[in-house]
């Protein structure tokens, strides 16, 4: 099979117009999908689940078969006008939509990379005064409260009905109804509608993400960050799996911490913001797999021998609880976990790739995510190809010598001279140590004053001398390894330095980084110059240089201003997932876009490697 | 409204011919619902979701609009012949349905007031070699498997996600998948498709009653019954909920006894059938609304105040565990919490009118279950009405002053003449007590040789004497208190006897049900003797001689071969919820058909009942 014909298996699409705007949809979505994904609003207060029957569109030309619902919804002459539920009509052909005004404005936030997202969260609030039961009305209380919310339809669960008759006597039939997605979760005294929190995780290797947002309005209240506990079992996702396979006791632990780390930055963020638990209702989880499967308890050994096998893409409908969050926030709050394309393209690439809006894009961008372990995607709105590179933990600084997250005191820029060098300290603080983005500049420095020959190794002292006269002294000595002190402190050992082996890492995690990107261009029948953006992904990304990442060859040789650092995108899609419904099914419908490309079982990989490692001349 | 406008209230019903065998059912069940409770086999593996398609049927005049499903399985040819698959065809008109012959036969189990239930149980079991994943199939371990269930399409849960990784692996991918209807439950390693049990609970106010099932079979394995602990706590409802309104603790503790009660029940009954706790899939609890409330840890108190309100109908999704049943069954397996028509008719009443078939018997029946609370039901297949009568404790033999349950050395049967009396002991022993049985026998014996006079007063000493001269030394006193020796025992104190405040409890017990079973006749707009059957159910009703039970005006004067004791009918609808899906699916359709007559807020309730109160003469 040629890369040609890989691209043609792309899903068939259809062009729909809204009004006057013209989109381009996979084919089968509902209307109102498609338009909600396209930030087009209509009228819904169930979120699309064909129970409150207010998302009316008309199609004028050749309107589908209405539904049942349809039937219930409109009257004979409206159904022969083309009036139809958007949420329950798919586009199955170009069509013309006519979307009437909206009754409500719809709110709308910027997330992701530069995405606006309507608000339409899972989580709903409802304020109800309920008639008092009688003789003559003996509804039981869940019927009594359930008859309320026939527009969202949703079922109890036990623990609310435990204590449902309490609650409506005492707050005099005054409560609030609070529910997600489909599920009654809770049932409050008075009314609570201006209070309800979500809290998005992004649960690296590494590091740990927590942003407590308003689901009300879409603003991050707080956000905190903590090293994931799970690091003393080992720097990468193969360490820690390795740790499951020696001790049987070590997943019941890992479990553990990844959940101790997740409940700290619960209650951190909680603290911070000044919301209580309770009125945090849900949560997203974006992770790799590992972490994924770690954080949920499941045996991760299948991902880490080959043939690389995950327990699920689709996890099972999870609980905060399930992440050991029972007490940092609501009892009964859902956990939306995203899936995971394969065992090294996890959630925290689903979560991205929403965040990216590259499925909706019609420019070919590729996607780098930079952690311990590297998801790249390559495609448009046509298609997409997705595959892992694992980089190791250069980037995070932990093999680095005297590498360091990129927090305060971190050398984050590096500028070179053959006379001389500066740095840039994160906090402006005294340096502390070398974070992935200074690594990427020392390096790429050195290669181009000519300390550093392009196969990665320390030229001699003498040629040094030549090259860059205001650099030479610090190329030294610690022990027996040839090192290139950044920041004197005393003796070169108690300095900061780069080494030589550190320099063999980097080369390492970019030929990893670099073979990926170049196998999918290769599967897609492109060449590095097509690539119309570069999205520079992860905490790493955003303090990279694009110039560095040009020059070491870490991304593709593209014209500067197309590398674009994207931030957080994983945390930015888990806070699309919590904001909006629709985007969080459209996380679900990427699953069945993107095709994984799996790098370990392919013949010529190692080779490849080898080309990559190299430094680019010139 | 007359009695005659409320009967007329009844849901329309249409008449289907299968093959030869002509029906009458709800409009708008399912054909595969309609076959299935009329015991008329239809295949299918799915047991009615809509996913096997094994369900094939034939409407060879004026076949109903194909729905989707139908499109998928089968060609335009066949859908022109009118075939259809039963469980996706609504009965909306009398119609004559052509059912193919089983491809394989289906068991069936004779279970309730002799009613003939077809083996369709919600725990499915499937044996499943898998192909081992190599790196050409990446396909997830739940997608793997799932892949081979694509009938049942169940969605799976978190805890079998943690281990089937392994499950998988060390089983060399032969494994067994439990299905609970729509549930991945478990996978177990190998073949143990022979193997899968459910319990059958009757929770009751007084006595719990525990039946293990061969689910495969509907075989019962063992049987076990015990005192429900919350005894302590009150011998009926009301004080019960009394409790938990004057301590904020005892919630908790009825909650937890009640728990108790059913796991050492489940433990006892899997040990005398050598079956192990994790092979039992599922549970079904058959109680009275207090009971189930306390058992699910919900607050009773709206139940024990007017207007003596539900916290709900139908109860959310509860699994084992949430009934205390964690270790002692599957820690996964589900529960089936029959819902209640009204605070005082609860899932036990619909758990014997499932036993009972009410709902689909021509003939006017009327079913009396006693027990500490009683509940009636006067109807037939075309309406039915229900009630509940605060019958006490009596029955019970908790407030009978030589009371005792229906176990060895209890009286249940008196026989009396006016020269003296003989007794029946259960288990042949020394008499110890009195039963509910031999409490009316005795009762009655008394009014009949005219020793208790029809207001229910011991006669004077004198007139004994002259009634019943064989008789008249055994009415003598204990303490202030006039009382009849039934079994000499040395004093008459130390003796098994009858108290004049026993007979007022009977009275009390025997004007209440006898005032509810009227009220409902006189809704119907019938005579007692319009009644072809009454059904006498509880463990008590097993006792009860029907002679007596006239005689004393317990059930209306009918001719005693029309009085049947029905047995435990609570206890056998809570067996055939287990072993039929169809049949639970019907105890929720009854719901919708039962009418509940609330007896608290009629004006003329106090007079009626105390017309009642005299016992009849002659």
């Amino acid at each position: 099979m040629t890369a040609t014909e890989d691209v043609t298996h792309q899903p068939v699409r259809v062009n729909l117009l809204f009004n006057d705007r013209a989109v381009r949809v996979p084919y089968g979505v509902t209307l109102f999908d498609a338009a909600s994904w396209n930030g087009i609003a209509i009228d819904s207060t169930c979120g699309g689940h064909g129970t409150c029957k207010k998302c009316r569109v008309r199609i004028a030309a050749d309107p589908p078969a209405p539904t049942s619902l349809d039937i219930r919804a409109y009257t004979p002459a409206e159904l022969a006008a083309g009036w139809r539920l958007a949420c329950r009509t798919a586009a199955a052909a170009d069509t013309a939509v006519e979307v009437p005004p909206l009754t409500t404005r719809p709110k709308a936030a910027t997330v992701g990379v530069g995405r606006q997202v309507i608000l339409r969260p899972a989580v709903q609030k409802r304020y109800l005064e309920l008639a008092e039961p009688s003789l003559a009305d003996q509804a039981s209380d869940l019927e009594r409260l359930l008859a309320r919310l026939d527009d969202l339809q949703p079922r109890a669960e036990l623990p609310v009905l435990q204590t449902l008759g309490r609650t409506l006597r005492e707050s005099g039939y005054k409560v609030t109804a609070v529910v997600t997605d489909d599920v009654l979760i809770a049932v409050e005294p008075g009314d609570t509608t201006g209070r309800r929190f979500g809290i998005a995780f992004d649960l690296g290797t590494t590091t740990v993400v927590a942003t407590l947002l308003d689901l009300a309005t879409g603003t991050p209240v707080a956000v905190a960050s903590a090293l994931n506990k799970q690091q003393p079992f080992g720097a990468d996702v193969i360490t820690r799996i390795s740790a499951t396979m020696l001790d049987p006791g070590a997943l019941d632990k890992l479990r553990q911490l990844a959940q101790e780390t997740l409940a700290e930055l619960a209650r951190a963020v909680c603290a911070a913001g000044r919301v209580g638990p309770h009125e945090v209702y849900e949560v997203a989880l974006a992770g790799n797999a590992t972490m994924t499967h770690l954080a949920l308890g499941i045996d991760p050994e299948p991902l880490g021998v080959a043939p690389f096998i995950l327990s699920a893409r689709l996890f099972p409908e999870v609980l905060a609880a399930d992440l050991g969050l029972a007490g940092a926030v609501h009892p009964r709050a859902r956990a939306v976990v995203f899936p995971a394309f394969g065992a090294y393209v996890g959630g925290d690439i689903t979560a991205g790739l929403l965040a990216s809006g590259m499925d909706r894009d019609p420019r070919v961008r590729l996607l780098i995510d930079i952690g311990t372990n590297c998801e790249i995607v390559l495609g448009n709105r046509d298609w997409l190809l997705a595959t892992a590179a694992p980089a190791g933990p250069a980037f995070e600084g932990a093999a680095i010598r005297c590498g360091m997250r990129a927090a305060d005191g971190a050398i984050e820029v590096v500028t070179m001279t053959r006379d001389g060098l500066s740095l840039k300290v994160i906090g402006d603080a005294e340096p502390q140590g070398l974070c992935g983005s200074g690594l990427v500049d020392a390096v790429t420095g050195l290669v181009r004053v000519g300390l550093l020959d392009p196969s990665g190794r320390f030229v001699p002292q003498q040629q040094a001398r030549a090259r860059a006269p205001g650099l030479a002294d610090r190329l030294t000595q610690v022990g027996e390894e040839r090192v290139f002190v950044l920041h004197w402190r005393g003796a070169a050992a108690d300095s900061i330095y780069l080494s030589q082996r550190d320099v063999r890492e980097l080369q390492f995690a970019k030929a990893a980084i670099a073979t990926g990107w170049r196998i999918l261009l290769e599967q897609a029948g492109l060449e590095p110059g097509d690539v119309r953006q570069v999205l520079l992904a992860g905490s790493f990304g955003s303090y990279l240089s694009p110039a560095s990442a040009i020059r070491i060859g870490l991304v593709p040789r593209v014209p500067v201003t197309r590398v674009v650092p994207a931030g957080n995108v994983a945390g930015e899609g888990a806070k699309m997932a919590l904001l909006s419904l629709r985007e969080r099914v459209g996380a679900l419908a990427l699953l069945e876009e993107v095709r994984y490309v799996e790098l370990s079982d392919r013949a010529d990989f190692n080779d490849r490697f080898v080309d990559q490692l190299p430094f680019p001349e010139g």
